[in-house]
């Protein structure tokens, strides 16, 4: 199929800081081209609910410089399966054991810039134990009612990419339903 | 605010290719650290609706080596502002004006690796003039309708992040007048 697009006429792995960048010279059509990309992992982000509330969390991103809400996030280990890596980090980031998890499908953040992919899932959970936390992460939660999380998405005070499509994503599950 | 958290040490511009990474050396509350990031222009999405259908576009996005569907989105041209470069991308991509153009707040992409913020808003169109393209782009069009675009996001064929957050935003801004 790609080769009826282009052809791939060399290719280099540029390593900066944490980031691998692709640089391929392509020929498109008998044109030359250029695009480069970053290579990030896949990751998940994870809807998690306990009773009737689900945790919303207040993060520092640096990139930023802000204070953001967002759901649960984190990047895929090694051979570690999408599902298991929700999981983890729904254990590690807010202490909640995942009793039922639903698949919400994946998709691609910033596609004209990176290969990053992100799975989606929504965690419903009872028994809590305590947080696992790296000193550099800047991390507080709070159990938000659905009318809260709808009202910061409106207002445009939530503004986490992966929160944002596992919300839609989760509408859509729940309205398959009623 | 910044200064509570940490200081910044050092910081280091690493141009590679067409992307900038920012690596700064921190010191957060006494202990070393080193965070980088990837700086991204601003963005723009925009869902396009025509008569009682919306512009779902089909291109070749390369870092994925994926053909993916999706909404108009483009780069803010330095010192535009972000209505104008929605008003010129639903142009540029897909020949129509907007008659109308709703504002429905920005978001995050990936707020853990790049600064990208992408600015989202629902274009009203009737009047169609001819597409502007680069050789280099592969794209198409159709005019789908509400249910379509909802069936293609529920299924999982819909995986265009900013996509999804502006559908998110444009069903909310929707509900908000039944």
């Amino acid at each position: 199929m790609d080769t009826d697009l282009f052809t791939v006429k060399s290719t280099k792995k540029l390593k900066v800081s944490r980031f691998t960048v692709i640089d391929d010279e392509l020929d498109i059509q008998g044109q030359d081209a250029q695009y480069s990309f970053i290579e990030i992992k896949p990751g998940i982000c994870v809807i998690i609910k306990t009773r009737d509330k689900y945790v919303l969390l207040k993060e520092y991103r640096y990139p930023i410089k802000q204070w953001t809400y967002e759901f649960a996030a984190g990047i895929i280990d090694d051979g570690e399966q999408p599902v298991d890596a929700a999981k983890r980090e729904v254990e590690e980031e807010t202490g909640y054991i995942a009793d039922k998890i639903t698949e919400l499908g994946e998709f691609y953040p910033s596609f004209g810039a990176t290969n990053e992919v992100i799975h989606l899932f929504f965690a419903e959970c009872s028994e809590k134990r305590r947080e696992h936390r790296e000193y550099t992460e800047f991390i507080t939660y709070e159990l938000a009612d659905y009318e809260k999380i709808e009202k910061l998405i409106t207002n445009g005070e939530f503004k986490h990419g992966a929160g944002l499509a596992a919300w839609l994503k989760y509408r859509l599950y729940k309205e398959g339903f009623s």
